[in-house]
């Protein structure tokens, strides 16, 4: 895949330049950021997104904590929290921390949780691509544009096309942000794999007509026992592919995992702005006052996996000891 | 509820004033429509929506036919042309053409097929308002805007909420045309219902969570074993309900039923064009060359159907009994 990286890191100018995945697919535009607290609010508003991209963008924001002179513990907790779901970004923090005040070796750790995000994505491509076949339904963005990397599951689709396995992609648009449409369609367009985007509304009936084979969603936090958090829309794709029969997979790196957490309903999901649901593109749909919902994620219960893709291999039920054999002992290579 | 009705004839102008559902909720903009031709370009291009109301509408472009002056074999096949899903078309044009060629018979016609829908969606409302309570979710738009009447499925929702049985209703956005935001919102706040906007992509996690009591829905074309066709995200609905336990309803007067169509399979589905998924409201979301499907219904089979509300009650399995029970004789009470 000829990808497009969300970051552009300038060390001589103590930036990073962040691709705003909002203007995307219509411009590029590279949002220079100059702070942890700029960093935060690019995460917050979603310039960058994709749990693993999360990640190595509040590892950037700790970087950029020492070149802008902001105090390390207050820059750690603006980005801790800047988003709730994702567990990637209190990983990538917690990798810093031993670094702190030193800023050459908060930049070796950045580079080195980039190499560890390009070696996983490219195991999790080889494990996936195994599991696929035919026409491949996915949700939401799960590229380079959300990982930094080769992608999880959009890498081991896009894998699986080259090997001949997966011929089309069928792109569910993800509301309400619009992340299939606007970006996996994108980075599917500059790959040459053939696709075509769905309403996620249509996904049950192109599944009742048997056109899709497989599907493969990316994961923002998965529990212990396999639950997981993925952008909303995901859990009604597991019942979907459930109800019709069709393999339903989770692709992620170890790092998407939380050791803390047993089972899908102890993850915080993220409730956004319901305007963000009311407007697309500052357009706005509907009355700002009209009443809505916006929580930004849902759990897929572990029952409605077939399999789970890591970068140590796909797991199959049950989940919960696959998970512990692949969690400890938890070697951290650098 | 304080009804927007679609249509507000002027009979001494020889036009019918049709209101611009595209343009709601910000703005009520009244498109004169002076012919037959021009009712179907206002049906195809969905000024006009609803399978009811889009009957209404082609039996009153037969009545301007007439007054413009336009044959009435290419008036005739033009409506019927316009939109192939609903039957609710041809049903209306049927019974138009004993008085083709007499403008006040088929002014005639036109006002006892306004009254027929009057009579049929009150005793929809009040057989449907006992199957519903709690919470309530339903998808696109089957208020008065979609039929010229008191609606369907959105007719029993606040006739229910009126007898106190259902306290909350869940909208649906309903993808591409978000008939359910722009549409049904705006409908059940001018009633004074409580309600909120989900994305379509939501309906499976608030199901989970057990917020939602009942999912009321209406029919643009049923067969006669009870299988119908509804705007694309119906069946997702459907099998996501009965995955969950909660009752599903179709509700729809019988002139929505095909005798002619034994089951789902046989009945079209129109593909309307992908740019109405890659834009809204005249904005671009995606570049225009995106590859994108766009079926505009998709089939729910009866097998996942609590049961058929309709003007003679409601109707349990086994469908095809009870449906050709109250299709025959076929009285047409004028």
């Amino acid at each position: 895949m000829r990808a497009a990286r969300p970051f552009r890191p300038r060390i001589r100018e103590r930036r990073v330049l962040v691709l705003d995945q909002r203007r995307l697919p219509f411009e590029e535009v590279w949002v220079p950021v100059g702070s942890a607290a700029a960093m935060a609010s690019a995460i917050r508003d979603m310039v960058v997104r994709g749990a693993p991209a999360v990640g190595i963008a509040a590892a950037w924001g700790m970087v950029l904590a020492h070149w802008a002179g902001e105090e390390p513990v207050g820059a750690d907790a603006r980005l801790r929290a800047a988003r709730p779901t994702a567990v990637n970004l209190a990983h990538a923090l917690d990798r810093m921390r031993p670094a702190w005040g030193d800023p050459e070796a908060c930049l070796e750790v950045v580079r080195a949780l980039g190499r560890e995000v390009e070696r996983s994505e490219r195991a999790i491509a080889r494990h996936g691509a195994r599991c696929l076949r035919g026409r491949v339904l996915t949700h939401c963005n799960t590229g380079p544009l959300a990982t930094g990397g080769h992608g999880t599951a959009l890498g081991a689709i896009v894998e699986a096309w080259k090997q001949g396995r997966v011929d089309h992609v069928w792109v569910g648009e993800t509301r309400p942000w619009l992340q299939g449409m606007r970006l996996t369609a994108w980075e599917l367009a500059r790959a040459g794999v053939p696709h075509a985007v769905l309403t996620d509304s249509m996904a049950a009936s192109f599944m009742a007509a048997g056109e899709v084979d497989a599907v493969a969603v990316g994961v923002d936090r998965m529990a212990m026992n396999g639950d997981f958090a993925n952008k909303v829309g995901t859990y009604g794709l597991a019942v979907l592919a459930r109800f019709h029969r069709v393999p339903f997979f989770a692709m992620l790196p170890l790092a998407s995992v939380d050791p803390e957490i047993g089972s899908g309903g102890a993850i915080p999901i993220e409730e956004r702005p319901g305007g963000e649901v009311l407007s697309l593109a500052g357009q706005a749909l509907a009355p700002p006052d009209t009443p809505v919902r916006h929580p930004a994620f849902d759990i897929t219960p572990h029952t409605l996996v077939t399999g789970i893709v890591t970068e140590r291999g796909v797991l199959l039920p049950p989940f919960d000891e696959a998970l512990r054999a692949r969690m400890a002992p938890r070697c951290t290579p650098t």
